[in-house]
């Protein structure tokens, strides 16, 4: 069933995995420029006028109250609940991992320098609408801005038919400790976020996933805000070796296809035998799955299979196609660690399956795809700060070494800075 | 000289500073995206005419040969050359600090997960041509480059009508540790690093400042391949207490002006007499500066200052402005470190003037500009590195926590994910 590749082949497989991003269409980008705007110029009058266009709902205030939250939560399984909160613990345990410390570095002369790390002031989080709800996604986005220290963190999600926000993603956002939570979506709800209207104070940086108007505005307000990736389809690539479970590998590839027509299941083996039963098993286990159609689209347009001499040779493809995620259903995975130079998130043996990491173990699922893991990373704690760098000369510093300075100046033209040293020195 | 602002108007001026900054206009990046295309199709070809048409050489090769290199150092200055070194070693002292390590946690039933650091593979650096040549900016672009462990690093340089690269910037190249530089400049050398030629093979990440033909490429190729930020207009921020020496003050207000008729000097004080003297100074200091037109423009256009109450309420409109570059001119400056949330470099005390950063002190001075130090850091370490999570699951722990991370996956609606565990739990 996964169509096999040469191993050979493998700058294709590649160009043919990046060829699955698309471009935002002009006539998109700009029908959202113009939304936008009009939120810039109207404000809140806008933001209900595109609500009641999109929406179909008649809104007074955006604002979510504290009761609206608990009377959504009563109607949450306690079993969901209690799995959320184990989550949240384990998220929380990886990310603050992540936390960097300011440094100060002393040199001769009392001449100090170092870095702070602060915390970004205010973040947004989109979170979608719609049938699909993934409270999940508001903890891997929510708390490594929590760990972070951001102060104000925002949620914004469209209101459904009559008006609600789902109970499962209320319930999240209270556990990750949200602070505002917004009945507004779209690109309505990120030119708020970015602009500000009178009910919704803009943000400094804009988070979460959302459909291509989404993605556009985001993409738009970019610049007078940060904003996170732009998330393409998702990928898995399962390196596995003759002990695997072919039952095991087939499901995770399973679970990858079923996102998306657009996701990319692909099989990296040093064993055909492996290959052969892995692909039975996608037979059997594909039939009765409720997303069966998008799952079957994607494994007929993206499933891939490739045959490798070795395991090192399965993870030098790997280390080209940079998926987002990686498997390594294989002996001692973590002999092989130190090989791997790309990829988003990295699943060791075989009982690890991706799922895992979705929605439990504690790594970020909000990860690099396409291809971009060569040079980006998981959303994590750094994604919610910024760094300043401070430096301080003494006169006597200044006067060891203002005249190397001077000469690096005069040598660029740039003679107002060399005068900046030379007026400090004069007086020295 | 500088015109004043009232400090209650605080949000006006940060609007207007933001305003300095310019979008790439459409019939730019239609030209622009024509000459990446060319590239893309016809490599080699394509750069040599683009050369020819910009840069007026024709060119057979554009990798710039060893011996080049070394004929062209012999015309640099000894004691520009010695003060490079001196500057090269305390940006690598500055910037060693940053490197993050690896971690590692464990948890019960054998669980273990973390994240690993690694290098970006290859990263391509762009340096301006013409009249203008800064040494430093290869400097503060290669070495946090070098830190992080980049294994090859590629420079692309205009070249002068003569076909060579300015001294300065070979010495520059070689001191640094380029792998491997390339006489091609424009959108045209920006595209072979993100696609690859025949000559020049594609890299990872671009980064460097440029012309708005570069500022446009580096726009239409992101994605492809990552990129710094693009840099704006460059301001500076002083506080400065009565105790300051107004003639410092003027001269670093001044080797901020002399850049661009867009950059901006701002002078915060809680002392009108100082504000007075800074403002004579500024007319003394000005005449006879070789760049005298571009900083009186600059001045005239951007040139402000607020007088405060006190030093705190300096640091607050400090960080609603937040300063690509933020001096304290201050008695005892670290007592007000803590409080400044948003700036890209800190200069602290009377005798650190601006430039010392700017060539030699080890910070970076590649920095966020209009007001992005609200979310974003100056050029480092980080930014040649990316990070793998990764994340172990024992057969016990499945078995222990297989049942919350199917619930989550149902409550989700996604019953290939929930089987993707169940298999594993069935056979435990």
């Amino acid at each position: 069933m996964l169509k096999r590749i040469d191993k050979n082949n493998k700058e294709q497989l590649q160009s043919y995995l990046q060829s699955r991003s698309q471009e935002i269409e002009s006539d998109i980008l700009i029908k959202v420029s113009e939304i936008i705007n009009e939120v810039r110029m109207k404000k809140d009058e806008a933001l209900k006028k595109y609500t009641y266009q999109f929406d179909k709902i008649k809104v007074d205030t955006f604002k979510v109250t504290e009761e609206e939250i608990d009377e959504a939560i009563k109607q949450c399984d306690p079993a969901f609940m209690d799995a959320m909160k184990q989550a949240k613990e384990n998220i929380t345990f990886f990310h603050k991992a992540q936390k960097q410390n300011d440094y100060i570095l002393h040199k001769e002369y009392g001449i100090y320098l170092g870095q702070c790390i602060r915390p970004i002031e205010s973040v947004g989080i989109y979170v979608p609408g719609g049938r699909a709800q993934y409270p999940s996604s508001v903890l891997m986005n929510v708390i490594p801005a929590k760990v972070a220290g951001v102060q104000r963190i925002v949620m914004v999600t469209p209101p459904d038919p009559s008006g609600q926000i789902h109970p499962n993603i209320a319930y999240a956002a209270k556990l990750a400790g949200v602070h505002e939570i917004y009945k507004v979506g779209g690109a309505q709800a990120i030119a708020a976020l970015a602009y500000g209207t009178n009910e919704i104070p803009s943000v400094d940086k804009i988070v979460g996933p959302g459909n291509i108007y989404v993605a556009a505005a985001k993409k738009l307000v970019f610049g007078k805000v940060d904003i996170d990736m732009i998330a393409g389809p998702s990928e898995i690539l399962v390196i596995a070796d003759k002990n695997a479970d072919p039952k095991y590998v087939a499901a995770d590839l399973l679970s990858q296809a079923e996102h998306d027509p657009m996701a990319s299941s692909i099989l990296l083996s040093n064993d055909e035998n492996l290959i052969s039963k892995v692909n039975c098993e996608l037979e059997n286990q594909i039939v009765g799955l409720p997303k069966m159609d998008i799952t079957q689209k994607s494994l007929e347009n993206y499933g891939k299979s490739i045959l490798c001499e070795s395991i090192e040779e399965c993870i030098e493809i790997a280390n080209m196609i940079a998926p987002e995620h990686l498997e390594l259903m294989v002996n001692e995975p973590m002999n092989y660690l130190s090989q791997i130079k790309n990829a988003g998130s990295i699943f060791l043996g075989y009982y690890t399956c991706e799922s895992i990491g979705d929605y439990f173990g504690g790594t970020n699922h909000v990860l690099p795809t396409n291809g971009t893991a060569r040079f980006s990373s998981a959303l994590g704690v750094d994604s919610f700060i910024k760094k300043s760098s401070f430096l301080h000369y003494s006169k006597q510093a200044v006067q060891a070494y203002g005249h190397q300075i001077e000469t690096m100046a005069v040598q660029e033209g740039l003679q107002a800075h060399a005068n900046a040293i030379k007026v400090r020195m004069d007086k020295s």
